[in-house]
């Protein structure tokens, strides 16, 4: 698989990691699930990250939420999440016998609400959506609401449940994902990647979130998400079980209840690649939270926190080898999505580190919807400035902003 | 002035700190003045405090503000708290040259204002108090008010300048006195002290804050506040220049601009001695932060802290010797008002080591009105049994619950 590109060949001997099969770039939920499965297939692997987990998962409340997350207009995107999401039972039961760690998986489901009569109106909109996909979303009187969850402001006026939408801690799913591909003969190596030529393998797959952009000049940009940690008092575990999304006052905020007492309160989404936190993005999520679920208010704020998010012009990731360079696949942008679609990357990149026809990913995740077609076959598509960024409008492929790719 | 408890004569050789004239207990803001004070009169001083500054003074916001924290029935603290802050202009101006250290002691003054119309009724009420104490609380229209602060929300209905009340920054204050009380011979140990014979001086000044119960058995109890910090985009200073106190839907919250950017929003105020940051409190406090000025919205949330005030039942400072033990000095108990009333105590303590009359501190402040006084005279006052606190409605001296002394 080795291309044709002359400083890839004549750098042969300067490597470190020049007889591994698979190097890894990126040592988040998606770049350790991959090497898992990968070195589970006998193939060497090593994962470069100068600090694995440290990522957009560090951040991420770990809902695996096909349909809650089901958007207008976002069918294929839909389809893969609810592949990876079936995939996810197995996924777990195989990681936790594999890794002999709790990785916070848990089945409760999701309750999706309304506060106000116009949250509900918004919110019903969009189960009235997800229920013509098929997808198993049941309303809810408000009654049957507090049957579920009592804890429930007496004002929400109403929700629906979203049984097989279910939660994972990413927090125990990456240390996890790193002791299962490490007991699979995996190496990780604690050093960053600056250029692909960095490292020497037969195939290199990129994982590496937001940094994927400056690697391969795709279209990944920051998209920054604020979250709160909060705790239950007293040490014991939050009182409601559910995963809780909702609209509260127009605000939309999710509510991650885990076993230990934490709630993660999520979370902001927006064009921006700082990590600061907000004192109004603290304040909107803090609101719809305790407008929610009131008895949030007595809990303790135990963190702040802000993540970016590898977004792409569609919100869909990246999967596939990189145009022109089949000794380079990409497995990226994943935006609000990382932790519900780890399993179904690691699979379709492992089955195409070992062969699979690239064919097999969908049209609407492969890396050439972004490239331009006709331009210079021949130079490095590492280079960005092959890479176009078609705008959510322009339709993919077209010759658009290039400037985009450097976001 | 030794006493004749025999544990403290008989333990002499023990201390290391035997030959100091004063050992001062208590690294804080008081502590540390006091030190300066005492060593500047040529007394060899000790401090002890295994973290100077990591108290109180951490957390609080600096507000030197006699007029707006005169409240109905206080009279002879606000008199206090009036005489200290006349003396904070030369005491700053005296502190920065002994430390060349800049304390941020800023003189814009106070604009307390209401948000609503109950809110404003409710300040007018103060304001009329404050205004028949004679204290300088100029009413202004809302114009008068947008034209010295444009930043404030089109809906604050109206407010009321304090010249007179100024700011200093506890974070900035602490290391400078510290370094003035070196300057000036006084030594800093880090060492905690669990009792009063753990010291060995002339005269032992008990100023550590809520930890002052423990030693002297006054009724010390610690009061909760928690306080913010957020911090002006870009680097610049906040967008206001004055401190401003506001009523906000029924709640009350400060705003405290530093020149480097710094917002301290302030505070709760609790009977609890945890320090944990809860959800509701830091809502309600950005909540009506944001409010009252709607760009902190904009401003990064650098810091949710909790602190402990040392509260006491009449809401004032103890101050001088402990009945019984001449050379035993209690300065503690300031609760709110730490900072404001460093300079009085600093000087009324450095004047009773020196030899002053008790008799000059004030009846409403000194311990007596804590113990009983028909109690055994022979016994150690530092024992707790001795004392009593008098709940806020018992009237002083009583003998009442002695279980408050351990909250």
């Amino acid at each position: 698989m080795l291309a044709g590109d002359p400083s890839y060949t004549a750098g042969v001997s300067r490597g470190p990691f020049l007889s591994s099969d698979v190097a890894v770039v990126g040592g988040g939920p998606i770049g350790l699930a991959i090497a898992w499965r990968c070195a589970a297939r006998g193939l060497r692997v090593v994962v470069h990250d100068p600090a694995p987990g440290s990522g957009a998962s560090h951040v991420a409340a770990g809902m695996l939420a096909p349909v809650a997350e089901a958007y207008f207009g976002e069918h294929e995107l839909t389809a893969l999440l609810t592949e990876s999401a079936a995939r996810w039972p197995a996924f777990a039961a195989e990681l936790t016998e594999a890794s002999g760690a709790d990785i916070g998986y848990r089945t409760e489901g999701t309750l999706m609400v309304g506060l106000t009569a116009d949250d509900l109106a918004e919110a019903r909109r969009l189960w009235a959506y997800q229920l013509g996909l098929g997808l198993p979303v049941t309303p809810l009187r408000p009654s049957q609401l507090r049957d579920r969850e009592p804890a429930l402001a007496p004002r929400v006026r109403g929700g629906a449940l979203a049984a097989t939408d279910h939660q994972v801690d990413p927090r125990r799913l990456v240390p996890a994902l790193r002791l299962a591909a490490e007991r699979a003969g995996a190496t990780v190596v604690r050093e960053p990647v600056r250029r692909p030529a960095d490292v020497r393998a037969r195939v290199t797959v990129v994982a590496a979130g937001c940094g994927s952009a400056a690697l391969t000049g795709l279209p990944v940009r920051p998209v920054k998400g604020q979250v709160l940690r909060l705790r239950a008092p007293d040490g014991g575990p939050p009182g409601f079980r559910h995963v809780i999304r909702g609209y509260a006052d127009g605000e939309h905020v999710y509510l991650v209840p885990r076993d230990d007492g934490e709630v993660v309160v999520g979370a902001t989404v927006e064009e921006r690649s700082d990590l600061a936190v907000g004192a109004g993005a603290v304040l909107r999520l803090l609101r719809a939270a305790i407008d929610l679920l009131p008895e949030l208010a007595e809990y303790d704020l135990v963190e702040a926190i802000a993540g970016l998010r590898p977004g792409t012009p569609d919100n869909a990731p990246i999967l596939g080898p990189l145009p022109g360079r089949p000794d380079v696949l990409v497995a990226t942008g994943h935006h609000r999505h990382g932790i519900v679609l780890t399993p179904v990357t690691a699979d379709l990149i492992a089955d195409l580190v070992t062969g699979a026809d690239p064919d097999a990913i969908g049209g609407p995740f492969r890396p050439e919807r972004f490239v331009v077609a006709a331009a210079d076959a021949t130079a490095s598509p590492f280079r960005p400035e092959r890479h176009v960024a078609a705008g959510p409008g322009e339709g993919f492929g077209a010759s658009g902003d290039a400037t985009r790719s450097a976001q």
